[in-house]
């Protein structure tokens, strides 16, 4: 009796969400200090001090009927007008609440985006490897992903496949940067690029593309590279963020989505989103969360906790002689399989309790994915692991 | 560049909102205190302190990975559990963790559900007078409402009507007792009757029919009137709940459903759901309110507040020659337009600063609804406008 999409979704389970699930039995067969997991992108910092101290504050000084209570479905015009000034002193942008509308998290805003723009049969175009969600996504607005193949040499956008790719039928185009689940890091050159060829296809197409930049590890930055935000480059950007990440509250579900004026019928699609807010069933973002954010947008993310993992990690297996991309942000690794068939790597870590997940997950074979938000000591421990199995492949 | 969708919901764009819109601008021009206005269903008692206690203690005493992180998309165990317990103490059900899912409030709820039972065409039965938001959750899915016929004497099912409606393409039937907009509650012998319908037209068709329970305003129930729960007259019931109103947390976002294992198909249900949950990009339900409300399952609605107010009002209304639906739940009153075009009563009530929606909005013409959770002073301000308003149709 379950409808057919449903049924289509039994078939083809999340790869991650069985990964977590067999972490688990095994860290209760092996002991958990025996097991490797770096299957799940759950942040592993815990949320500042900030973040529970103003939730101690607002529920013990705000007027319960203001701090539960409904709202505009755009959420708090206070709390928006807060990121977009947080935004412009960041960026140099020029926003103002009404170019914000607080969500439940950054996949309920890209859900939201997608009802507003996508009709069925509409295409939305994604650099592969992607983030697989994606894929359903567009799958409730019956549209269709098109996935630009990956450049396996830099894992940077493949600028001329994805010239070809774009269709009269193309709508949107999603960018992650930093990249889950490469982490790789898109250049201002790379974005530049990507902005010409659709300023170009608009032309040709006769009609507007929408780029959605998701970015929800956009504070995840290491090296010095900088943080960027994409409505620069080219005006039909919107923009979906999440404080999961940087503030390390992914159960709380709090994000936002950026409508800059100069995106063609901006005053629609703010409107339309704020209408999908409510009839999708979210309503608004959680309000006291809402607040306690706003007060938090100057707290710093951990980088440096991520970044120890990072080199430890990426040193580590580039050492014992595996082919890694080195990861310019977010907290994911990307590691070449020694075997065409990814899938025999994954299930050859297991044998040593290495939990990853395989590139097929994210439209990439022959490739897998660490989630490198692990405490450091798993790391350190994981590794006379990984040289067992790195002896395998010798 | 919008959606078509989006673009049919720009052209029906909600009355309730625009209400709340006409009455900020009203109370700017004439003063708050001098501006009736009964348009929206925001609870007007604060949340019990027992919320912001629970909120304080887990700020300041819960691991932060463990209060903000990501957890089963289902909810937290141990809060699943809580709730299925709290049912079955009240209403002598056997639910255990399995059966609940944690929501991203009432309306998430009933769009997972409907996400997992419904395919393009299918047909979900409403009783009219109904919830307007209940038609695009449909739409989310290419179903379609179809509005069984008021009984205009009772307001109570019209169960020959229903039976009439249901098809083969039948796949699922709304309740929403205590009822918004007319205040009726649903008596066990018309429950046992859907129930029979039901069973019946099942056997006919050839295919089960899921009766989804929408009951936020499951403890708003006066005259010593019991609260009940749906499962026990139906089998194939998938009830939504929400804190909502209970617990005056509607900015919150927090609820749950329950899918009872006696349900056809029940596991694949509750597995749907859980994906539901997750692809439509709610995730989980909020993680700190999921565990406050846990701890709030006990606390009582301030039932004497509304009951206060509904007296006062019915019995106002009625005295100045209004024809009322006596409320026997809920906070709102259901009152007979003097004229058979309740959109001109609506209109005249604004001279005196009266703000009520039209039935219209609800399936129903010729009605308006008035929601009393609001100050009781605003209700004894508001009698002499509605004198003034009586004295037209005199």
């Amino acid at each position: 009796m379950v409808s057919k999409k449903i049924q289509a979704a039994f078939a083809g389970s999340s790869a991650i969400r069985a990964m977590f699930v067999e972490g688990k039995e095994m860290a209760k067969k092996y002991g958990a200090e025996n097991v490797y997991d770096f299957s799940l992108g759950n942040p592993a910092t815990p949320a500042p001090k900030a973040i529970n101290e103003a939730i101690i504050d607002l529920a013990a000084h705000t007027d319960s009927m203001e701090l539960h209570g409904y709202m505009d479905n755009a959420g708090y015009p206070e709390v928006r007008q807060a990121i977009a000034e947080n935004l412009n002193r960041r960026f140099d942008t020029s926003f103002e609440f009404h170019n914000i509308t607080m969500t439940v998290g950054a996949a309920g805003g890209l859900n939201i985006i997608f009802k507003t723009i996508l009709d069925p049969g509409d295409e939305v175009i994604v650099f592969a490897p992607f983030f697989g969600e994606y894929r359903q996504y567009a799958a409730n607005f019956d549209a269709v992903i098109v996935a630009v193949a990956p450049d396996l040499a830099t894992f940077q956008p493949n600028l001329t496949d994805f010239e070809a790719k774009i269709t009269a039928k193309t709508k949107a185009v999603i960018v992650n940067t930093p990249n889950n689940p490469t982490g790789v890091v898109y250049s201002p050159k790379t974005m530049e690029a990507i902005a010409t060829v659709l300023e170009k296809k608009q032309q040709e197409i006769g009609h507007d593309i929408y780029l959605v930049s998701d970015e929800p590890y956009r504070e995840l930055v290491y090296d010095g590279v900088k943080q960027d935000f994409l409505t620069k480059y080219y005006k039909n950007t919107i923009v979906g963020y999440s404080f999961s990440k940087s503030l390390s509250l992914p159960g709380e579900r709090i994000g936002y989505v950026v409508v800059p004026d100069e995106a063609s019928d901006a005053e629609d699609l703010i409107r339309g989103i704020e209408i999908s807010n409510r009839t999708l069933g979210f309503v608004n973002a959680p309000s006291l969360m809402q607040k306690a954010v706003a007060r938090c947008l100057e707290e710093p993310t951990d980088v440096a906790f991520y970044d120890r993992n990072r080199k430890r990690l990426y040193e580590g297996l580039t050492e014992l002689g595996f082919t890694c991309v080195k990861p310019e942000g977010a907290f994911y690794l990307w590691v070449k399989s020694p075997v065409e068939d990814e899938e025999a790597f994954v299930e050859a870590g297991k044998k040593y309790h290495i939990l990853m997940v395989k590139g097929s997950a994210f439209g990439c074979q022959g490739y897998v994915r660490l989630a490198y938000c692990v405490s450091y000591e798993m790391i350190e421990r994981s590794m006379s692991a990984f040289e067992k199995l790195a002896e395998e492949y010798k």
